[in-house]
């Protein structure tokens, strides 16, 4: 829902060229507000808003729209303007937005920048996307260790509008090396003896990641210690930047998105949905569909081959659908409890066993479940004649639903736990895949059946 | 993978009694390194190694413990043990923690407990799960609006153990409600000035939320606008409590978990797999099976009304669940990307046209590419003499493949907006049920294809 209350107003604004108002909206609210109200502008409208406030506001306000809208604001024909913005922007996030824009856009906009912004950018640009170097930012309350707790405050009070967070003050030696870290806490509990060197109080044992390491892991670490901040550090232990608690909640909404693709047999994506192409995106979601294709299309030559069952049974046709997909859905449902039990660390591999045992109890139950179900179904489908022939045709169905879900949750459960074992990402195992895997072994399993039960030969 | 290190020497420690050696152990490390050498011990053990060290540093070495651990560890003989461990921990956590053990260990408990905290709990537990009081936590620097910044660091220096942060200090009157905040950095840069009073310098255009909110709602609010905690207000606006950084964490991994259970077609669970009973597992899973076996059920009636045509064109069998499944898949996906990106802002309601309008040109671009595929398997499935006798029979496939796939993926997109329209979950428009629609429609079409090209007629 856009929020127009304030359009007509900043319309008006504009068109007087009411400097005083412009510059007094700018200002006057939270700058998320300023954000909401400007949401239903014209980029170019907005542009002209911003004029009346000083850079630093700009990118306060800039840093509440959506992503997408971003990306457009920036990619405006007010360069100067653009380039002004992106200069005050954190440093991670910057980066990450520059990567969205087209690159001629980006070439001009760097060109527009002072130098030490623009190394700084094109530095942070080289981390591959997905490790903690592409999602770390650069300003950091660095101090060097032979300062003292009044000092720090002193330097802190001089350089805070530089720093993404002072919450954590991070302690280096005179080549940059991490040697610890004070705590703003540990810092305002220690004002009563401020000479103290900051040597002596920081803390040393610290969690730091490297800056090639999976953003996925330094996400876990944080959220197990519950941490504001993580050091990254290269392999000389020099400083390279932090990753902060508002990054890690990113990283965690951008893998949960990601695993939900790939539960969905798609690579995931790399920008937004309607910032994804077609090509792209049909590219994406075409791979896999063939290749689940090629799966589906040995249940076709399977049920080639026990044409004469089918051609004599007729009525067996009726219940394909309603097998594979009651196989595909306890499949799925195995799947994702184990996929997203792992990905949580609620089990281990070492607990393989009774994962196993409880699946193959899972299967039982909810296959008696069905059967039932499956019962009636026959009863109510399988023609009054072939019953009264043969009263064990009408047991073909829930016999097969039994056997199809108990091979629905164990490959389920086996797959993903054996694609953790090799180190392959388990989502891979997705739900379309069990469900690929299962409608195979149930059209095996419900012809056998069928076989067993009513006793025509091939 | 359970680090056994230090097993040996630990069981050594506690068989000698080597008071020493293990308070040693216990203060060392890093809380976190400290439960990590204890996991391969025995729950009693555990106790013993901690019996020996003070209880606030109990307790961070316990809140590294996973949550199936701590549950395990908290049920304990050595009740009084147990809850001085309790009393220490965050009042959050140990609500969180209570609610998932047996109900006369918890009484227990609960009567050991000073009745200050035990009132606490109680409190805390009146708000229903998923709420903001449920996560909250009470332990807040409160400071009240009179206070000049000396007396505030002062203050902050003597409670400081009883507060989980500090990095934001609330400003309230005289009846707790809340009427600004303070951050610690706004402190630290005004220490220069101690006699400021902390009315002056707060910032009281605050981002609250209610008790009662829906605790994804707040997640996305401090997400949105990248916070370190929110303060939780009752209705007369008295501070309740607040949220933090590292629960925000907790509520989106909780809640993504949730939505993959969801589109797998399952209620989500309260507890960790390994800790869900079978028979809740069962009936979590069971109701969402019988609903997807009845929708798979109308696929047996579709098929028994066009028994004459595959009775007459045998070949068809072959293919039904090629098509259906080809049809689920890419329906899943659909439905897959239009709720992730609904849930993350990516679209909004309003975006609906141009979200139809793509997944219809993705359905095309798919379902050809599908039907090149189904072109060449009919070619090799479809019997010689029936491809002689009217060569539309191998179109059947290819032609039923491109409408399936675009009913797919309009279904897939549609649905979850209608649900976000009319304010359900759209998750619940899961992908085995849109796979389940698809299925149906799938057979309708397959056959009205066939019987449209092959000329038959019902």
């Amino acid at each position: 829902m856009i929020n127009t209350l304030f359009i007509p107003e900043l319309r008006e604004m504009l068109a007087d060229q009411n400097l005083k108002e412009l510059s007094g909206f700018c200002v006057a609210l939270h700058p998320s507000r300023t954000a909401m109200f400007m949401e239903g502008l014209e980029d170019d409208e907005v542009w002209r808003v911003l004029e009346h406030t000083d850079s630093e506001n700009v990118a306060d306000i800039f840093s509440y729209f959506s992503r997408d809208r971003q990306l457009d604001l920036i990619q405006t024909d007010r360069k100067q303007q653009a380039a002004d913005l992106v200069r005050h922007l954190p440093s991670d996030d910057r980066v990450d937005l520059l990567q969205g824009i087209d690159d001629d856009v980006r070439t001009t906009l760097l060109d527009l920048l002072p130098v030490e912004d623009r190394r700084d950018i094109l530095r942070l640009s080289q981390y591959p996307e997905g490790t903690a170097g592409a999602v770390m930012t650069t300003e950091i309350a660095m101090l060097m260790e032979n300062l003292s707790v009044r000092q720090a405050v002193d330097e802190i009070g001089r350089q805070s509008e530089h720093y993404e967070t002072i919450y954590y003050l991070y302690i280096v030696d005179e080549e940059e090396r991490l040697q610890g870290l004070v705590s703003a806490r540990q810092l305002l509990l220690r004002m009563k003896a401020p000479d103290t060197k900051l040597a002596d109080i920081m803390e040393t044992d610290l969690v730091t990641c490297l800056v090639m390491e999976d953003q996925e892991e330094v996400a876990e670490k944080v959220a197990r210690l519950d941490l504001l901040a993580i050091p990254v550090i290269d392999s000389s232990r020099r400083l390279a930047g932090i990753i902060t608690h508002d990054d890690i909640i990113d990283v965690f909404r951008e893998e949960a998105t990601e695993d939900a693709h790939r539960s969905a047999a798609m690579e995931p994506l790399a920008e937004s949905y309607l910032r994804t192409s077609l090509l792209t995106l049909s590219w994406k979601r075409g791979v896999w569909l063939a290749i689940l294709f090629f799966c589906a299309l040995l249940t076709a030559f399977a049920l080639e081959r026990y044409e004469r069952i089918t051609e004599e049974i007729k009525w067996l046709i009726l219940f394909i659908p309603l097998i594979i997909s009651s196989g595909g859905n306890s499949g799925s449902q195995s799947a994702t409890l184990i996929i997203t039990a792992l990905s949580r660390d609620h089990i281990k591999l070492t607990d393989w066993a009774s994962v196993i045992r409880r699946e193959l109890v899972m299967g039982l139950l909810l296959g008696f479940g069905l059967a039932v179900l499956g019962l009636l179904a026959s009863w109510c489908l399988v023609p009054a004649q072939q019953q009264a022939n043969n009263w064990m045709s009408i047991l073909v169905v829930p016999i097969t639903l039994v056997l199809v879900v108990i091979s629905g949750t164990l490959s389920g459960s086996v797959l993903p736990l054996i694609f953790e074992r090799i180190g392959w990402d388990p989502a891979i195992m997705s739900n379309p895949f069990v469900a690929g895997i299962v409608d195979i072994l149930g059209i095996v399993i419900y012809m056998t059946v069928a076989v067993t039960l009513v006793g025509i030969s091939q």
